[in-house]
């Protein structure tokens, strides 16, 4: 982790928030986005998807979208790959780290990446044998994420035992990370903090632990805070609340981005994100993707008087 | 609290969603609103409040309202007094519970009810004293609410000593409960779990601790689980998630009765709430405040698949 801060906060919306947009977000609008949010202190930012353009036109301008992020200063560029071709091109372009996905439940990995789960770990071993044997790119993070791991739209509740299973398996094959992902909105807190303190009590310091919550049924914010609370200190979010699932029906949107800065900062948690830039940020989703009702009650009503953010307070 | 629940969820939407609506929600629509709530298990509701029609025309049909809450049966009825007066009309009414609200900054309490704190709770001193020598009344429940126990929109950070020494003020004067708000939804979960542990420690089980949250920045079910976390049963909230503070700009909304009920149970906490029924009654709010936009992700994404709400599970 960055030195200075306390908790990672993530930016996915330029990937996640995306990924189901019909409307293409400009290259133009992407690259100030993530520039302007690396200029706030954004520690990690996901830049897109390595996917066919034919599938996602959304992400046909990704190596323009990772060049130009890559020219910014200070911030971990990442991006997904659904599979080693993906992956490939991934390294090609220059990002820091990878993210891959994998749903604990059989059938919603079948749904998403249509492959079986065994399949899909396999593949990641090829991608970790691809990175290591690609010249330049031994340093990039390899993370593996969890998808379903708090609850599946097919298959109902998920066990903790498959969710370590899985963990483990990744890890065995080489991961640098792991993400733990309520992909459809289904986790509640108390789940959500015996879950994590399982799993960060299997896997950390060794492996670092991110957290990824949809506010689906407006429980997003409160299992941040109980994945703070059981140790978790990264955290996926989306600014203005972008994204959701296409194989997860209403499972509208990440966890918003400047309302978990809000609850992590008033919380003593330093994420050294500005939050006052942060909000403008929002005026170039609103440009891109004039359709869309932004979602983020921090941005409407203001910082509560006398606020002071965690990072504003300097050091000893 | 009743037998058979490990948590309280206590319907406000009466009250505190109601008195900023410039629309007067039918007398009938009203009743009917409560009278199904009690039937889908709300264990308390707020039924209205006891001031002047000519200050809030909204609560003109207060002992109407009340008269029919007391057919009801298995809740508790209670109302808001913002004085002496008010408590007169409210014991006369026949409610089980009167509640009392002060502000802990000084100033907030001048702007809201034009009175210093002293005379706040002098004033409560002689409601203790009007339900102990008014027949019938004896019974009566008197619980003291503190606004802005978590931040002031004119005083900023409110101390925790603050707090404290009001809520013994109160205790001292006779108060049988106490409920500790963030009226201007400030507050933050990390805030919050050390402000309830500090309270429930020095007060409970003589005197029952009510958490009142504001959803205003995003953070009101994150604050209603870390007070649960700290040993807090008792919620107030509002179907849909109705309400405000005329004195708080945009403090939009008490925290959604039904998102806190589909927390608590499934965080393994019995509300006794059936949340298919109670999600049916937002039907009632739309079709009397047509101009409202209804808060709510649960109403709007239903419930995960395979959900077992802890109310469902039978007793061994």
């Amino acid at each position: 982790m960055r030195s200075g801060i306390d908790v990672e906060c993530r930016e996915v919306g330029l990937r996640d928030g995306l990924q189901i947009q019909e409307t293409f977000f400009t290259t133009v609008g992407k690259i100030k986005w993530l520039t302007l949010e690396v200029e706030a202190g954004m520690p990690e930012v996901e830049a897109c998807s390595f996917v066919p353009p034919k599938l996602l036109p959304q992400f046909a301008d990704a190596i323009e979208v990772v060049a130009a992020a890559l020219k910014t200063k200070g911030s971990i560029i990442s991006a997904l790959a659904p599979n080693l071709r993906g992956a490939k091109d991934a390294f090609a372009s220059g990002i820091h780290k990878l993210n891959y996905v994998t749903s604990v439940s059989e059938s919603h990995n079948m749904a998403n990446v249509r492959r079986t789960v065994d399949e899909s770990v396999e593949d990641f071993r090829k991608i970790v044998e691809l990175r290591n044997a690609t010249p330049g790119a031994e340093n990039i993070i390899l993370a593996a994420g969890l998808s379903t791991a708090l609850g599946c739209t097919i298959e109902g509740q998920v066990s903790e035992d498959a969710v370590m299973r899985l963990a483990a398996r990744f890890v065995e094959a080489g991961a640098d990370e792991l993400m733990v992902a309520d992909t459809v909105g289904y986790a509640n807190p108390q789940q959500v903090k015996g879950m994590f303190r399982k799993v960060i009590e299997e896997f950390e310091p060794a492996i670092p632990i991110g957290a990824h919550f949809h506010d689906t049924r407006g429980l997003g914010l409160a299992n941040a805070f109980a994945a703070l609370e059981a140790g978790c200190r990264r955290f996926d979010a989306s600014l203005a609340g972008l994204g959701g699932c296409p194989f997860a029906p209403n499972a509208t949107g990440n966890i918003v981005m400047d309302d978990l800065v809000f609850l992590m900062e008033g919380a003593g948690m330093k994420t050294g994100v500005d939050l006052d830039k942060l909000v403008a940020i929002r005026e170039i989703i609103a440009q891109n993707l004039p359709n869309e009702t932004l979602s983020g009650m921090y941005a409407k009503a203001g910082a509560p008087k006398g606020f002071t953010p965690a990072s504003s307070i300097a050091a000893e």
